[in-house]
């Protein structure tokens, strides 16, 4: 029996309980992220300790970065991370650090973390560390207006990662974002209104596209949205979701609610973006580096040593390495981790 | 300080090392998959009964199919699709079920599934279920060869799924894999020496590249391990890791060990695939389908609806619909479930 109308069948109501149901899925995962964080601390430990036996495991395993990274990574970026990187480090730092102010759930949130690069001494920053964090924040509800029918449901609004820009102490000369983090970290202290952001527009105006250095990346903030913005945000969709499910429970029509129209949801995302970012793909590269790079750190090492005999390298030649890689990028694809392991 | 001769300090024992904490955190990844799956049961069994209330929730959620399942779902594919698939099931079988003698792990594995289709009456096919299920398997190690300086260490041996080929009840003339998928079940029952191997060959030789069905994907076979040759392959593996770890407490170099190269263990892989196989993205499809379209179910249908107000939905059209969504694959790239969450 094929169905003939299906639109008569999809009421307002059955729409909520998609949403709802798929939230309940969401705090499901955001559990079971949360117990990995915790059980897999010591492993990776240990294998951090493994790691610092073998000189230059993350700068090669780097050349061989997930292409959401590694599209950014300019020749003069590979040339300092190849000459000086020593470690990285991925902490979901809310669920291991114990009591945490700004996180938005009561004992932390498993999707912030932080990214923390350790450097050799080299001629382009004096810093030994550079720390990134990323919170996981839900954007404010908005309130639908009187009379606008087509009013987004509050339950739609945007969740990601959000950051602070980390400033980097360069050598003179040797900025490689050509004063773009600089500018950014000011603009982020001193508000939106003031001669560094008209200077930091100026300057991003002139920057060519795709040429932008890694390092640049520090600068993303992502949306403005604050650890109370956010717990006040999760707090009132719960309630809004609890109420929902009390009404159903009851067996009460919910006629008073909006449809769903994700489309305008998402228009009003695009608006709420932050003015002056410098790297606009911050969140999609710190996703690229947490989730896949870092767990899967030694495949992508391996890979890098079948690409090339280690006896090969040049570390004068690092630039090329990390550009010449689009081959390997497809293998990747044909043989997922989850479908071939290696035990 | 730059590393200067990498290769000096990359021992044999550590590359032992570097397999054996993957492996660690792979049984980790399969103890995780395994709650999961247990405790995410009554979850999916809710989302079930809520989607039957939603006419034609399959296959519009289909038409915005994750790129991997999508590319082969033909026009012919989607219109008995469009008219007659009531229900999506993916089930992890061994480790639901209780005692399985066929699988590898003494408490099952949750990376083997199970996927089954339901259908209305269709002038295609007379089955109202069609299901077919992925093991997850361990090839047999191979024994390294004396004299052979190069073999592969045997704990670098494939696992992978695999399957049986699932024979579909056409109705006379309706076949859509032109006779490809009764005798892919033939060869696999009779073996691959006979008349229908031969047959079979032929039959695949003419079929264009990129024209096969989607319902020959029932007649994926993967490799041929056998669940007592998997089970085998693991106890071995198992028991060269202990070996190597006690090895390790004790501080024993183990130089009688061969360096790892991966390079000649995929040469390997290549040789060792089914022979007579007629869909060889099979198990790519299938995590395609478990991994992604099953539990995003919901995102997509939403995906689906976003593109075209279900009002302009012509069913004769269904199999344009299904072809026509390369954009919509882009979309989705930029927003993975991971970093945009709505709640």
């Amino acid at each position: 029996m094929a169905p003939t109308d299906p639109t008569a069948q999809i009421s307002t109501v059955t729409y909520q309980e998609l949403a709802d149901i798929e939230s309940e899925f969401e705090d499901f995962n955001v559990e079971l992220v949360r117990q990995q964080a915790v059980s897999e601390r010591s492993l990776y430990e240990r294998r951090a300790a493994l790691l610092r036996k073998i000189a230059g495991f993350w700068p090669i395993a780097l050349e061989q970065a997930p292409p959401e990274v590694d599209q950014y990574i300019q020749p003069a970026d590979a040339g300092v991370l190849m000459a000086s990187l020593e470690e990285i480090e991925v902490t979901r730092f809310e669920v291991i650090s114990g009591k945490d102010n700004a996180s938005t759930l009561p004992n932390g949130d498993p999707r912030s973390f932080s990214i923390r690069f350790t450097f050799a001494e080299n001629d382009v920053f004096d810093d030994r560390v550079l720390e990134k964090r990323f919170w996981y924040r839900h954007a404010p509800l908005k309130e639908a207006k009187a009379g606008d029918k087509k009013a987004t449901p509050a339950t739609d609004s945007w969740s990601g990662l959000v950051s602070e820009p980390v400033a980097i102490q360069w050598k003179k000369g040797k900025d490689l974002t050509g004063g773009l983090l600089d500018l950014a970290v000011k603009v982020y202290k001193e508000g939106e209104k003031g001669n560094s952001a008209a200077d930091l527009a100026t300057k991003l105006s002139k920057t060519p596209v795709g040429g932008m250095s890694f390092f640049a990346w520090f600068g993303y903030v992502g949306r403005r949205i604050s650890a109370e913005e956010s717990k006040t945000a999760v707090a009132q969709k719960r309630e809004q979701r609890a109420a929902r499910a009390a009404k159903r429970a009851k067996g009460e029509a919910e006629a008073e609610e909006e449809s769903a129209e994700d489309d305008e949801d998402e228009d009003d995302e695009e608006e709420e973006d932050y003015e002056h970012e410098i790297f606009a793909e911050g969140d999609v590269v710190a996703l690229g580096l947490a989730e896949d790079f870092y767990p899967n750190a030694i495949k992508y090492f391996r890979q890098a040593q079948e690409q090339e005999t280690l006896s090969d390298i040049d570390f004068e030649d690092a630039g090329d390495d990390f550009e010449d890689d689009d081959d390997e990028d497809e293998d990747e694809e044909d043989a997922p981790p989850s479908k071939k392991q290696r035990t």
